[in-house]
């Protein structure tokens, strides 16, 4: 058999790890010259694919690749772009099964969460549906953690490695102001549809850090005299509270909290956040000072707070995806699988992609309190682990991290142009 | 003369650093235990002085002492509480002195910005006001960074660090998704008068690390037209655009930006942040698609990134203090004086309150570009070594950092009530 290159993509939200992933797969390659060629990565994802815009990797140094590990962010670009059924879709499927003769590529690694698991499940029924030879690995990435049958997607860990070191930290924060000033603080973070993120922040009061946390899950409706009531009974004990929200929450009506209507003095609508919602909420009817924040970015961005567990995990996944395509196979992803919560311990398992995509894995009922504003302490042991140990990138003589951006340099192109509809 | 205690407190908006002064001059006090006896805190800052609710320091442990150097906020609670003057308030100067007396405490050390600093100054009146013996030192801290002599204030390295690490990675992460998806990312930090933390956003790029970062400075009019066309420039240029943007932003005629009038459904006014306007503005005239974050008391409270340099500067401000009270003066403040910014070398000097009280220190003009949207060299010359060295908290075994919650033993109180009004 001929040597294949290899293709990568990065695709949806990026995280402060999925670099490290693509290091995990970029190096393993690089170890098996003998099997696999060049690795190709799709400029802005799966469109680079399309578009026959593939960034060549060898022209990066060992020491180019080696910093992705310790670079947040998507180095290749990334995008949202979802492709649609083979039949509804062939005109693209063809184009890619082009580009991919075109280049020699044999071996297709797509770096994503639900959608892409389900986009590179479809490519792996290319092999079967055109006879032309390509092996799919799915390389799981999402801070939303609602990838199934592995343990946790890396991602999450360093996210809610993030929230909790946050939430702890302006917790200590607010306590100092709330004898004359502020006494709620709130936080507005990811997870529109699971509260994985908004769990993390239960992480910031612990066993030997006595802090009060509220936390607004997606899974539980917002009742607001329930909640009033919790943020009472947390101030008149602890003098101030921090809420943790997730953008997520909802009435039982189903009406997103953060969608409020709101006008400015033209009338246009602006779209807030639901954290100044709450905040409002809590002044309105307890007269509370408050300051509220809004993570959005910097949550998912911050490779300086990343969780080791998290990085290790994220390249060991890019590099078992490699392996199993050298041990022949097709349309599976590389999972996390625990084998101990104390102490911590896991291996690399595998999943086959039909029972990856389209499922998304909520949060268990028993990891949120009966009250519904806490976590449970089966939740904390499932927690704790992926916030675990610390791994920070270097810095420069200028007091600024060290993040690696590539030089990218196109594969010249053999093929006509092609349009992204 | 006899042994005299010492009374300390924290005073205003609390930083990541403000308990690294509060160590200094607890450590530094009991190793003079020949000359002071106890250092009583002020339970929530001066209030804590007048409602005699005193803080028995030497009931913590060295081991808690010393841990207050990596926990950020204030560990004996802080307030917003400023004086009058000793005319229009006699009342509570003379409960000053009563306290002071009635637990024999002859040094005042007060841990703050310009308020405080004006507080500081009306107390080291005091002695020769009344007869009381009482010595008045100033310990400088403020994430705005504009107390005057003082080449910059504890907390402000700290702040600025983070600003200028979450801008970064920001940045990458908003690059990687700009193809299909996100193309501005705003970003709200403090800063009401002054633009120092918003400059720090500047150093988020630098020669080694090309990103496109607009600022909006509290200094500079808002000019919608030329900032407009600054982030198109922007991202047709890069593919996308950072704007971190001071909340003390405000148009010509001096109204700020944050305040749009917004009302929710029902007609209340909601307070909103600055951040989520410029974002529509973006979208509304420029049509990107954006995200927006307010980071609120994560910035100054994010001790997992601190500033080395603004670590080491904090504790110098409380050991040099100590020193001072100890070399029998008055009405003082310990400084940081930069001696050379290339290699970066500081001291300690010493600054009379009457020089310090109620003198605001501006950005000065040469540090913003003149389009009004950018540092200057001679910016980042003076920024960077403020944000130079990490200074890492410990971590426990759970991921999370040790940060220390003390006991805060009351002094038992010889005196009658006395009213805060």
């Amino acid at each position: 058999m001929a040597k294949k290159n290899a293709f990568y993509a990065q695709s949806g939200g990026v995280t402060a790890v999925i670099n490290a992933s693509a290091c995990g797969v970029i190096e393993t390659a690089r170890k098996h010259k003998d099997k696999i060629g060049k690795v190709y990565a799709g400029r802005n994802g799966i469109i680079g694919a399309l578009t026959e815009d593939l960034i060549d990797t060898s022209k990066e140094s060992a020491k180019a690749i080696a910093a992705l590990r310790h670079t947040p962010s998507g180095a290749f670009g990334s995008c949202r772009y979802k492709m649609k059924s083979l039949e509804a879709n062939k005109r693209e499927y063809d184009r890619l099964i082009e580009v991919f003769a075109a280049h020699n590529i044999g071996y297709f690694f797509y770096n994503g969460g639900g959608d892409s698991a389900d986009t590179c499940l479809k490519v792996s029924q290319l092999s079967q549906a055109t006879g032309y030879p390509i092996q799919a690995i799915h390389v799981p990435k999402t801070v939303d953690n609602d990838l199934p049958i592995t343990d946790n997607c890396p991602g999450f860990g360093s996210v809610a490695k993030y929230i909790a070191v946050s939430t702890r930290e302006a917790s200590f924060d607010v306590a100092s102001m709330s004898k004359t000033s502020t006494k709620v603080f709130v936080l507005e973070v990811m997870g529109r549809h699971a509260g994985w993120i908004a769990a993390a922040g239960g992480l910031a009061a612990s066993a030997d850090c006595d802090l009060p946390i509220v936390i607004l899950f997606p899974e539980v409706a917002f009742d607001q005299a329930a909640f009033l009531a919790k943020v009472k009974e947390k101030v008149e004990k602890y003098g101030y509270v921090s809420i943790v929200v997730s953008e997520g929450v909802h009435d039982a009506s189903g009406k997103f909290l953060a969608d409020q209507g709101l006008k400015d003095a033209f009338g246009h609508a602006q779209l807030g956040g639901v954290a100044p919602v709450i905040a409002n909420l809590v002044r309105e009817n307890l007269g509370y000072k408050y300051h509220w924040a809004v993570a959005d970015y910097l949550q998912r961005a911050a490779r300086h707070i990343a969780s080791q567990s998290d990085v290790e995990q994220a390249y060991a996944m890019g590099k078992a995806a490699v392996k199993l395509a050298l041990a022949g196979k097709n349309s599976v992803m590389p999972t996390v699988v625990r084998t101990s919560s104390k102490p911590y311990r896991w291996k690399v398992g595998e999943a086959d992609l039909s029972r990856v995509a389209n499922v998304e894995k909520m949060m268990p009922k028993n990891f949120i309190t009966r009250d519904g504003f806490g976590i449970t302490a089966k939740c904390r042991e499932y927690l704790e682990p992926l916030i675990k140990g610390e791994d920070y990138p270097p810095y420069g003589k200028d007091g600024m991290p060290k993040y690696v951006q590539l030089k990218n340099v196109a594969v010249k192109k053999k093929l006509n142009d092609f349009e992204v509809k």
